[in-house]
């Protein structure tokens, strides 16, 4: 089933050095027209302004060449996804945008999409917490509540966007991010993949490669963190069951 | 109903240039001495660890000259928190830690003792978020879902604990803590108070003072954030409602 899925799942949007989006402005259109995609529909859930927000995205989209529309100016959300060449979501607030998504009942019809025809998806943060099998290794604030953590489970593990170390000589002694993870280890066994700002995982059907500029960090419970390098090959990571 | 309420509400237990607890180390024992407590009850669930994390406490207490027994300890635990002397939940994961409130069915045991029967309250991080109104505010991963995210309610506010900034010339592009907070704002009404590592919030009733050796950072619904420092009166984050 899942060897239809064609996932471009990028930790940020922003990455220090590059305008908005600019780190995947070969990457990305890449990925588009290799599906030949002329449209994108933009879910931009995880922030409150959807106008201001598609507009954001929309610009860069349409600046490389590609048409976008924001699902909120849908009059039916589920069959705008139905019809969609490829679906983006967008990050913010990952607990928003789980929740809108429930509460719109797009998760299924989604899944269906990408899963079983294969309907290429982008995702950025949030966007690509909500692609894995939970938001619980988020970095969000809990500003509303869901009916529960899973999300779309379009891969089987975990990713932490937004992964990164303590800045040197930080004299901050709340948990780090490892130790959060490591946290969530106790009590969880899914694999978690830390992506660094400007790392992107590029899923295939059954094939997954890093792309980017920096390494991610592979965190399995009870083992020593390794890591990975832009070019590797994690499929082994689609292949995991918890 | 609120009057009796005595809480000792800790940033967090760590701090930059201080063993474990140490930057309290005159202002706790003195909070505790002045309510003639001899015993502490010590709630650890923020942690998997019960009895290491009791041991971990109750050492710096004994040290006081405090008696301390985790909660775990005991069969009863609603009956345990019915007899306590003090209760003080320590920090760690605020969702498991919360969840597991949930199960044992204690929120409500512990609210009527502090609020009604003047029990004094000592929490710290994890301890400190579910003192408030709710964990909207918490740094934690979500690696447990929980039922709601309403918290004990002691305080009618929210507080952020750890509160940091960036650190100078970071390159990080992830949501700042200020970010994070004005994303609750967007969503829900309540003033968050960003305490800074060392900052401590004392309440005897309806007055409520900073300690500690930090500031202090108020966050409000479409305002601007104002600083307030150790030894001020913020008595009236007590009266709001929202």
């Amino acid at each position: 089933m899942a060897a239809k899925r064609q996932l471009f799942l990028m930790s940020s949007s922003a990455v220090h050095g590059y305008n908005y989006l600019d780190h995947v402005q070969k990457d990305l259109p890449a990925f588009m027209k290799s599906h030949g995609v002329a449209e994108v529909l933009f879910i931009p859930y995880a922030l409150t302004d959807h106008d201001a927000y598609t507009a954001k995205v929309g610009g860069v989209l349409e600046r490389w060449g590609f048409a976008c529309s924001g699902l909120h100016t849908h009059p039916d959300p589920v069959a705008a996804v139905r019809a969609a060449q490829l679906i983006y979501i967008g990050g913010g607030n990952t607990f928003l945008l789980l929740r809108t998504l429930y509460e719109k009942q797009l998760l299924q019809p989604i899944r269906e999409q990408v899963l079983e025809r294969g309907v290429p998806y982008v995702g950025s943060s949030a966007g690509t917490n909500v692609a894995t099998r939970s938001i619980q290794t988020t970095n969000d604030m809990p500003i509303v509540h869901t009916p529960s953590f899973d999300a779309l489970a379009l891969v089987p593990f975990n990713i932490n966007p937004h992964y990164v170390e303590p800045e040197a000589g930080s004299r901050h002694k709340g948990e780090t991010r490892e130790e959060r993870i490591s946290q969530f280890h106790q009590l969880n066994g899914a694999p978690v993949l830390g992506m660094r700002e400007g790392s992107t995982l590029l899923v295939d059907g059954d094939h997954a490669t890093l792309q980017g500029q920096t390494q991610a960090r592979l965190f399995r419970k009870e083992q020593t963190p390794v890591e990975y390098a832009p070019g590797d090959d994690l499929s082994f990571l689609l292949e995991e069951r918890t």
